[in-house]
């Protein structure tokens, strides 16, 4: 039998990838078209000698983009700043965070990150993008917009909450996607990160989204540079598209993992340095901004604190290379045999040499000398740290990643670099203005792998393909690659979908193996030293997060056995529960009392019998009940008991917002004054949802967590032997904290019983 | 909080990648040595002009092969036969498949394979490779074996079928990731095909048991070859561990969009066809088979048949190469002018060429004549059918994805060797050996690709990069990648881990999207013409499979609903249910009348009170307790309800299969003949699975089934609105063609109603 094909949710799919693909492209050449405008016109000051003409233009510039980017974000949708990755997170996990698939903070976002990563800022634009994604996959599924005021009569059958999931699930990895130029990536970082609840029947069309958002993204980024048409439209050059395309192929040996376990090492400890100090540098943003007595000095702080970020930036841009002489372009035709020639110039006839487009800063250009035996020579001179600062993060991590460029880079400037980055790295992520943490994480990781790199050519000596294939592994590019994958995993603390990512972006199947031992070394070590960032923040904004998995620990460190523990045990009791036959000032009185999502429904089929459990209806559907005055009743005059005869669409129960909250209230508060609605009632019957999942009061708690989690319950009613409704879990009571305190209790009440 | 780390999990699944990859080394060096002296032999003899001889001496080589594997599998253990594949995923559905994890078994299938494989029969060692790494996954983290009789005393923890199932999947994961090299794609494997239930956290453990298993596989080919010791070991070149390496990288054009969704539409169509006549094929056999009158004729009939099979592919691959002439070695230094000069076997001077290692069979090999004005030219030649016959599986693949060897072969070759060869696969899949089918898909989907691939040619002319970089993307060795991943997805319907293995197989991320385009569009078309393979296979053996989404047909083709359906609909009522106290010959009775896994255990908590679920006990575990007549007590005498004694240790209780099932039966019998046994009774309350989930008799059957499904359920009780016990539901109740029969019933009662 053929399977249901559900051509609109491709339909659905296909459109979520177009709109986040184009939108990858825009965002790209935005910052493209600025950011090589600004540089270049530097370049050229600096060639004039007029390096502080070139640092007023680039402060200029960086500052003007800086302002307007946090300004957007501080006076218009403070929620559109950072990442968005853990908001994103937690509503995936069920949690409703505020604003965040809204059309203004979507506009916001688009320009604060475009002029954030435009600036200089060391940030990367991958971290919006997946969340623009998810943004567009909410927006588009539901064809409607609560801030626009309209809804258009186009799939409607997406407008719950389920399918609203699953789209914004496939539009964050299609942000991937575009971003990295990653499909499978996209697919697997939605999978391991971004959702809670997988249906694996999604994968495939998960998968065309991302797919579909890769090409356009490709497509129209093959035909244009920084908005010129450029010919050949539809010819995906690997250039182009593969972020940091890898040229050099070298084949991987088992001694290369030595260096590659250093490396994970390195990472997950400098992953949870920077996860430490990250989360310090916010913590105490945050108490100094508390401290503040008015709402607009906290605005221009913030404001101002970019500036501040930005100046450094670029004054460490435009003045450290300055601090370093020039070097000269080196190559190598065979081992210990340095020449310096123009042929060095080209990678074909010397296999060690130094790149085309390093920066020369205030280098002397040099010339070409031409004797008569036919041999020439140069005295061209480029500057290794404005190779590596004056220019984008990403241009950086393509000189960082080339191969067979051994000596292009020495420790000098590159820790001079890294120390430098990673403050202000760390700083900036967390600040008010739109930023990723990608390229950031990249460019770091790559310094210090490039270190580890060189470390062993001083060691070893410059090995490469033609001196002796064995040792070819030994390349500064290649540990930078690793490098990049470890901090990447130090921090993140991804694994799969951060490995098919690394491929992807780099092109080299090869060095697939080093890359997942780094990855998973510094994960290992990570774990030891904190939590991975995004569950961090996740914590630092107080987003209740349920882990897959449930680890208690109790008295310190001993880990407590959920399975010797039963849902009575963290159960919220008595619970709120409610007749399907109830007064409607009894229900008013419930929803303004409570703030619980959900309440159990009661039922007795005979009369006289206990009330046993029914189902469960949200806060949502008895507020719409309730707005519904004709489904009001006397005591006298009941409606048939037939849950078939339904006075409400469906369509009207099922709205996963309430637009009206001042006006819910005062009708509410009406209910509950006049007693008129005493003697008023409500058949709830038809709108109870039968099929709600409720445990016995002695189920273990493992198997309750594992249930709740796995089924992304929001409420699960806890019935006794009979039925009878005895309490309810939900989410909060799930918590590690919760969770904690819940069980310390019995566990000391059961120690003193045993005394 | 630092997680937990389960350091003997890690280990477990360590040791489980390396003995998988350590495995697929073996295997392959067994098959290369065999093979290669076959063919190096046959070569010689074809030489000398002897094709008799070498006739003769393939086919005494290849016949001798297929003996040993067939009469292995016939006669030792029938099990052993085919890929595994469809036993291993309906196992890890949750169906008990007898032998499938057994010593036996693994012996016979890695004979079987090696032998099948080197033979030269159409079939691949991937299958296999799959099903003995789910065998090792089972096998070694149990620590035991019942064949064996041994259990030795480590990772005790492990024995219980979650865990075992968790093993298996990462194992068979490990099978593919050393059979294609492809850690990634393995994993993704294991998640998309092999299992049904997939717990994200182990993702990463199995991820790690992958990288392992290709890490070993690698290292270890890396220095042998043929189990020769070739030096360089540690070093991993890419022609080596890489399996169908893609040397020459050209850019993708949307244009080459087009001719790949006319790809993936005869990939859909094809695969369709495959999966039609193989299931024809083996229906036909068993029930030429099911004439057959006594036993020892039908495994005759059975070894025959291979016989026969491997007689027809070796006349093929001897004398079809004689009925084609022999082929110039061409190559084009520039657009319309072909020269033939021995530079056309360096590919560095020419860019379209032909490939050095294309057979000769018996064409002459010409000489190199140089003129005076240096220039050369050739007459040597070669057969293109030899070159595609007359070579492993494997070699003629890697000949089909050459790049720019775009006339290397010609329609009539690659026409007559996709008749033949699709006509054997199809054979020769579910015959009597142990056989993957991988290596025939991508062989098929690489001939029709190739051909579309040369039509354009034919068309266009030969299109270069050093022609025209726009148009490069016309090369028949392109499209016959895409055509391979088109066909390898019409019959396996794989999609992501399919993308991803073609990937890391061919080691070109460039063609990702068209690879990914060709095996959507397959799928699309597949799905409209057949099941996938695997999945009409299980049908076809009769192993009851829940897929992950309930599509219903009622009266042709409306879709149910099953949302407008509750559980009580389809449930087995009344079940057979169990007092927590319960007498001895009542429970010896509905032992041996009743086939169930399980049985819902009643309870009342007050005298007097009905009786309400209380849990869930296994038919194990229950003889398990009938089993210890300790435990049995008479009416006057109970001992107190207290489920913290227990009598029977956990471990024992925990086992999952009982070997002495004969010595059980004569047991029960006793307890049922004899009266006494009517007065003794057990308390089974201390044994009973309190934490068995039940849902309420209205349920919606959309739900329940998600339920089930999501859960990994075996057995369902349904209670009413008292809590109790109404029905059960299983596994045989949720499987589609029960669904229909009981919903078509209802739906009748419903019409019948209305009118």
């Amino acid at each position: 039998q053929p399977s249901r094909l559900d051509w609109d949710r491709w339909v659905m799919m296909g459109l979520i990838g177009f709109t986040v693909g184009f939108l990858g492209f825009l965002l790209h050449q935005i910052i493209e078209i600025i950011s090589e405008y600004k540089w270049e016109k530097a370049e050229e000051f600096i060639k004039d000698g007029d390096i502080a003409v070139a640092y007023i233009w680039v402060l200029g510039i960086s500052l003007l983009l800086v302002i307007v980017g946090s300004v957007l974000v501080v006076y218009f949708r403070p929620s559109a700043g950072g990442s968005g990755m853990p908001e994103l997170i937690g509503f995936l996990n069920g949690t409703v965070v505020r604003h965040i698939f809204n059309v203004k903070t979507f506009v916001v976002k688009f320009l604060s990150c475009a002029c954030a990563v435009a600036s200089g800022l060391p940030v990367g634009p991958e971290g919006p993008m997946i969340h623009m994604g998810g943004l567009i996959g909410a927006g588009l599924s539901q064809f409607r917009s609560g801030t626009l005021g309209f809804a258009l009569p186009f799939f409607q059958r997406f407008r719950n909450s389920e399918d609203r999931r699953n789209f914004i699930q496939a539009g964050a990895g299609a942000g991937v996607a575009s971003a990295f130029g990653a499909p499978v990536g996209g697919l697997l970082f939605a999978m391991e990160e971004v959702s809670s609840f997988w249906n694996m029947k999604l994968t495939w069309q998960t998968f065309f989204c991302c797919m579909i958002a890769t090409f356009t993204t490709d497509l129209f980024n093959s035909a244009f540079t920084s908005f010129q048409y450029k010919g050949s439209f539809g010819l995906f050059r690997a250039e182009k598209y593969i972020l940091f395309q890898v040229r050099n192929e070298i084949p991987v040996n088992i001694l290369a993992f030595i260096p590659t376990v250093v490396l994970g090492v390195l990472g997950g400890l400098l992953g949870g340095l920077f996860t430490f100090c990250n989360l310090k540098i916010v913590r105490g943003r945050r108490a100094i901004l508390a401290k503040l007595s008015s709402d607009w000095k906290r605005k221009v702080v913030r404001v101002s604190e970019l500036c501040l970020i930005i100046t450094l930036t670029v004054t460490a841009s435009v003045f450290l290379p300055a601090a370093f002489s020039c070097s000269p372009f080196t190559c190598y035709s065979s081992q210990n045999d340095i020449v310096s020639s123009p042929e060095c110039l080209s990678p074909e006839n010397h296999t060690i040499h130094t790149e085309n487009d390093v920066s020369l800063y205030t280098c002397p250009p040099g010339v070409i000398t031409r004797f008569s035996n036919n041999s020439v020579t140069t005295n061209k001179t480029f500057n290794q740290v404005a190779t590596l600062m004056f220019v984008t993060g990403e241009e950086a991590i393509h000189h960082l990643f080339s191969r067979e460029t051994h000596n292009e880079f020495s420790y000098g400037p590159l820790f001079a670099v890294l120390c430098i980055y990673f403050f202000l790295a760390c700083w900036t992520a967390g600040s008010a203005i739109s930023s990723g943490l990608v390229v950031p994480m990249v460019l770091i990781g790559a310094l210090y792998g490039r270190i580890i790199g060189l470390s062993m050519v001083s060691m070893f000596g410059v090995m490469d393909k033609s001196v002796n294939e064995y040792w070819a592994w030994m390349d500064p590019g290649a540990f930078a690659l690793i490098g990049a994958a470890s901090f990447f995993g130090g921090v993140s603390r991804l694994t799969m979908s951060l490995t098919v990512i690394m491929m992807e972006m780099t092109n080299d199947v090869q060095f697939l193996l080093p890359i997942m031992v780094s990855i998973m070394v510094a994960k290992w070590v990570g774990d030891f030293v904190t939590h991975p960032l995004y569950h961090a923040l996740l914590e630092l904004k107080c987003i209740p997060f349920l882990d897959s998995e449930p680890v208690i620990v109790h008295e310190g460190n001993k880990p407590v056995n959920l399975e010797l523990h039963m849902a009575r045990d963290v159960m919220a009791a008595p619970p709120s529960v409610i007749s399907t036959r109830e007064s409607v000032a009894n229900l008013a009185h419930l929803l303004l009392d409570t703030p619980h999502g959900g309440f159990p429904v009661v039922h007795s089929s005979r009369e006289g019998q206990e009330k046993t459990f029914y189902g469960m209806i949200t806060r949502i559907e008895l507020s719409v009940i309730l707005f519904h005055p004709d489904l009001f009743e006397t005591e006298e005059n009941p409606t048939p008991e037939d849950p078939e005869v339904t006075l409400l669409d469906y369509q009207q129960t099922t709205i996963h917002k309430l637009y009206n909250t001042d006006e819910i209230e005062d009708l509410l508060t009406k209910f509950c004054d006049d007693p008129v609605y005493d003697q008023q009632f409500v058949n709830l019957q038809p709108y109870v949802n039968q099929s709600a999942l409720s445990v016995r009061d002695n189920f273990s708690l493992h198997r309750t967590y594992i249930i709740f989690r796995t089924l992304g319950l929001r409420h699960l009613t806890v019935v006794d032997e009979t039925n009878k409704v005895v309490g309810i879990i939900t989410r909060k009571d799930l918590m590690g904290f919760h969770l904690e305190e819940a069980l310390a209790a019995i566990l000391l009440e059961q120690q003193e019983q045993n005394n």
